[in-house]
């Protein structure tokens, strides 16, 4: 019923119930290719068995209920393929190899082709951040902290923190994918014991096979790359959670600086634009951080091989990879059709009636009159355009101190919104350079 | 893949997308029904929409598919089950109703509905525990702690250990399920504004229709209720964790005492049994903190209804609604088959040659020695036997300064981990007493 | 640098390490007392020990220091204890107690003591509800769903909303404190072996003595109590979160419908009126799931005693429990000093041009042009009001298809939101009497 | 009257309260001198100024309790450093600053200089790992899968998977203290307003000034840095639990493999030998991912600065640095003073009568005989040893259908454990290779 709002398509064929059972069967079918390479297995009884290596050919529901009473789907698998290949060929099936090997090697199979589609959906949010960077360099928009206005900012320079955020969690998830998704091979033992001395030989073969990583020894109990990939996950989803999040608070209707393209109706209010996009990346990504605990919670694991830390794995990986697919994929299409309401954006900046401004008013008078003096005068024409409206513009004009210190011109300036930006376009061309430079990598 | 292993097929059943959906019509049709009652709606069509609230008549896979441009599969539904009833009747449909109202309403019965096998599931795994309680209230068993042997106690004190936890945790759950699942219908700011001066006579015929707590007001922002259930499954879970983690430490080659039946082959080690339901219950219990984690993090949701935080509850509680679903039943199924080695307990009692009695030789030998004495000289003893090979006992009756205070009985008493049981047997007397009372309930 | 923040001067007293180590020795002066009542200790050595019970007697930083070696300050402590006393009395010093025994009974001590404290905030926070509930039942104030306007509502009904949650996650947190605090006493392998057959007896008596709960049998890896009592906390601390997360939108800038009283001032921005007291609320309730996911991931302990999962409890509830203080302490503050700007409600209830009525108006039309006609008629003139202006009563007043079915009273009733308010006055009262009824306790 | 447990005198010292405040001293220390040499400010006033930010000469009492009322120590500080330097030099203190610039780079300057004693204890660790791998090559010992004996390895091979995760682990750490931890500067708003165009520059001088990194952008809500720390220290501790279970494993009384050099003695019982080190660590990092959690949870933050999350992440950042100091420096401890039991691997190896050898039994019958067949043979003689006594190796030897195929030598090399090691030396030497390697960066 809520797999659509949280996966997408892709996930869900990447990383369901076929998508793994494939990803095990080449697992068993590139073994077979190593052992032959490595003089273990006959070449043609190794190619005999990787032709029986697809999906199709299983009935995976079989395979998942006859999993329970081993706690896991291998041995099933496994004596599946047995019986497919001839029965000459069946002594070679899953040589020297243990249950955790296959399903270890197919979860980084299953992350890793989940993942292309994941990091093409974040470069191309990212794409969306810096082409809206780019466009808003000059926006003018209120900066906000506490969720109060504070001081001018610009939409640009929102977009270039949205942007480096997701290339720098992309770029770390990319890291994760390219270096630390290895095989898995270890035997029962983490010794390869019944492969003789062939062992590495055939450890290295497989990588090769996969295109995966090899390792420096067996990881069944050494569950660091499923932390690294984790917490890479965990950032990705954060960056996504903070865009959706702000595009929740600027789609107000007391905001109303942003919407989504095709907002999503509400059944009994016609006027509401629900910012539905933003509130699916919102709940994905608010589901990421207690299973990436839980992953992590799981790495001290017994010996040579855990009794139920590791299986407590494989639902909140496949979970993770489906959640953080979603929250990207919708986060590309959020940016794609973001509507900004420069106006809104604009009136909102005068809300206060200049009251926004009174730092860079303090700092005006500063030099003339202290710091401290200047920040009380300040706070008291602030109290005043509070009480009886004006902006604090007109306030200071109209103030003696004020103007034995400052002309006109130069309370003009000090309140003026888009002469207080200071770096704001800096940081946004600083961040469009990052991403133009990691987007050839 | 995995599911039947963290699920059970009446739980898949119970919280699929078809229970799910067809938690959402039973909302539709009770509310039309209690609508009328109330006088808001005409009885007879009421009862022609009531008729078509069966999940057999909706494209679910459509509904989900259509979910996602709103955040909720309740637009969709309700405009599936209005284009199903008759053009006169579609104006009495899900009147005053927000998609939030059926979707918290649904959780509610999905969740009981559930948890109705899950309590039964418990309460047999209790069941067990406490035959196993009685028929080994006198076994003689080493207790442990910080995994080293200590001092001796019975498997029967274990079991009662066990039995407390599981008829404790349950009571709590079942108190959640019978007191704090209520109905949701608060309209879409929560004062049912629609339905007039009736909304509080409809909100209560509607608790009625569906079994459910009638809440003080609609709770749409109000989590508490979701809170007290994340909390009561999450002891559940742990306490089932607690007895497969002690499985698992019994079932150890090293240890040998206990022995699941029916045990889990390896594929390549035939002499292994291996503890498969003890490792499913705990990767399920292992995986629970972090979904009551997520649940409680999204308490604080804004305003009239949330944005993001709500929507992330949905898929985490039906995990956990399987994963305590799939703990249950195992242990259930785990205590009922268990093979008990009384042979090994008893053997396990003489491992370490009686150092596991110094404690109570020292209080034997306190009387005339005083502590510090006593104690120095059974250490200096226990260090004898570490060395020298012997028993405790053998080294108490061979020391002159031992044998000027004590008498051959009274060393022998002393030494007899079966004669220093302490409370063991009342403390299993008290909580079978306790479950037999609870049982009744 | 943090701890003001985040606990409470009575928080700090109640729970840090003198507070930790009173309790201890509160538990060993009940010990002895209760092993005189059981004729175990006699009677004068008893209150000779206990007269030494009191933290200020001990070096605690050296206890601190010396748990290290034994991963438990209680070694060291009753060391201390020992020595203190005449040698006469040492022998009846911690007699058939573990080092478990005196931790988790404290560990119920420091949590009962601290939360007295904080039961009594929650109350009166929730009295503070109450009185805004009742001053504000009529005040009117747009509704918000997913961050957006959606219907009129009271301000009354979202205090009704924050009183119910608290009233019922204290009530919940109540219960525990006075059902689920209990004595812990076992002795090494939770059999009070060496009290031979008087250990239900000095059990008894120790929970008399202490005022805490009796438990059915010694629950060292039993940690359903500690569940209990984090689930509890984790409830009152997201119902706290929500009413921060509520103040901290209603006084957005844009918003300005609440202020905190004493808000927090800026060091730079005069007119900021920070929400301060929000924010380290918030910034407290969301620590909070994490530490309840770890106490329960803690649960699954093994044999008679843990090797680390109880240990890893201590800091973790000690946080919880100071957390919790601030948040209730600080939310009690924060509502007795609630600033509400009844106008600006008012005038954000405008703030749309009448389109949040959109859905009355379509109720008003449903009966002469049926329910799809009325609701694309309204959502017709919205978009005409969205585009040039007026509100939709003006629009609905003005067009023929409206008028041809609907009087003008009829369309300034259907249009006037203090007309549409529901059962949300009905709602309020029912809170209130709940609260009334739940204060008595 | 825990922390000495959960922390180290150097991490209290380095995470302490006069650590956070001298690390906020040393920002603004840093920001005069980098705005001095930008022009900003004149360099001997910037002096005069840095010259008071010793930590000492503050009332940080004072400042913590004053922070309540902005949910900041930072406007205190600022606030007694400006009463602190002369009148001419008030106006040049912070400037263009925010507080969050202060708390975010004191968190990175606090992260960097706890991290730095962690990886040396790291580092520490893992050469102790090295050495144990390199002494214990070639010590047989069995592995366990599943808490069940299985098959021959070495405790070198386990320990050269300690040392990669070690390995791994702590590069992954130091490349984030080397790459990530960042200076913050953005003033208010995160455009450095009130610097003109002179921001960026400032900001590269505080960098160099620092030692920290230049951000491309101010990431006041941007929080991946957080997130990646958090991360690195939860892969950490998963390392480190890891080991500690292990030990805590192998050091049982039915195992006794391992044991804690100076080991925990209990009050109660002289002969035990308590794991206190390794209960320590497991506590510890138990404790980790719930942290990690709640700051990934925080990552998505409103606006321009947040307003409750920043702030909940205060406490958890240290928490993480101090329970992951304590687990190194316990771990490096740990495996210095490590005791390898040799015999009692060498025994257990020996405990199942040769049946952990029955796969390669099996794997000798297969080429005569098929799998399948073989299998069913070696399962059969399996159980007749289970049953009646004997070893695997004496029923290959009396049995004909073995005899038929294999001769005597042949079936003892088969059941030979330390002929069955695979590439357990090759996966030390890798382990090794890889640690040397590292060890040089």
């Amino acid at each position: 019923m809520f797999t659509p709002m949280f996966s997408t398509p892709e996930a869900e064929r990447r990383t369901g119930a076929t998508a793994w059972a494939q990803a095990m069967l080449d697992f068993e079918a590139a073994l077979v290719r190593a052992q032959a390479r490595a003089g273990v297995v006959p070449p043609d009884a190794a190619e005999r068995i990787a032709a029986h290596c697809r999906a199709e050919e299983f009935d995976l529901e079989s395979i998942a209920r006859r999993a329970v009473g081993s706690a896991t789907p291998v041995i099933a698998l496994v004596a599946d393929l047995t019986a497919l290949v001839g029965p000459a060929d069946r002594p070679h099936v899953h040589v020297g190899a243990t249950s955790q090997d296959v399903l270890d090697t197919a979860a980084m199979l299953v992350a890793r082709r989940a993942l292309r589609g994941v990091l093409a959906d974040l470069r191309g949010a990212a794409d969306r951040c810096a082409e809206l960077a780019r466009e808003h360099r000059g926006t003018l928009m209120i900066g906000r902290s506490l969720l109060q206005q504070a001081l001018p900012t610009t939409f640009g320079r929102r977009c270039a923190s949205w942007l480096t955020a997701l290339d720098e969690s992309a770029d770390a998830l990319d890291r994760v994918v390219a270096e630390r998704l290895a095989v898995q091979l270890g035997g029962p033992a983490g010794t390869l014991g019944s492969l003789g001395d062939r062992g590495t030989a055939v450890l290295g073969h497989l990588a090769a096979e996969l295109g995966l990583a090899e390792p420096v020894l067996p990881w069944h109990t050494d569950r660091t790359r499923v932390a690294e990939l984790a917490g890479a996950l965990g950032a990705v989803a954060g960056a996504l959670g903070k865009i959706a999040l702000d595009v929740e608070l600027h789609a107000q209707t007391e905001v109303g600086e942003l919407a989504e393209g095709g907002s999503g109706g509400s059944s009994a209010m016609p006027h509401k634009q629900n910012p539905a996009g933003s509130v699916l990346i919102t709940a994905a990504a608010h589901r990421v951080p207690g299973l990436v605990a839980t992953l992590l919670a799981a790495m001290p694991q017994p010996h040579e091989r855990a009794a139920g830390t590791w299986q407590a794995e494989w639902e909140p990986l496949t979970e993770l990879l489906r959640l953080v697919a979603a929250a990207s994929s919708g986060a590309e299409r959020l940016l794609a059709g973001l509507r900004v309401r420069t106006d809104r954006m604009a009136a909102n900046v005068e809300l206060t009636a200049g009251l926004v401004m009174a730092e860079s008013a303090s700092a005006a008078l500063r030099g003339a009159l202290g710091g401290t003096e200047a920040r009380q005068l300040v706070a008291e024409l602030c109290g005043r355009v509070a009480e009886r409206g004006g902006t604090l513009r007109s306030a200071l004009l109209a103030d003696e101190r004020v103007r034995a210190v400052l002309s006109e011109p130069e309370v003009v300036a000090a309140t003026e919104p888009a002469d207080h930006l200071g770096s704001a376009g800096a940081f946004v061309d600083r961040a469009l350079a990052r991403h133009d430079l990691g987007g050839n990598r």
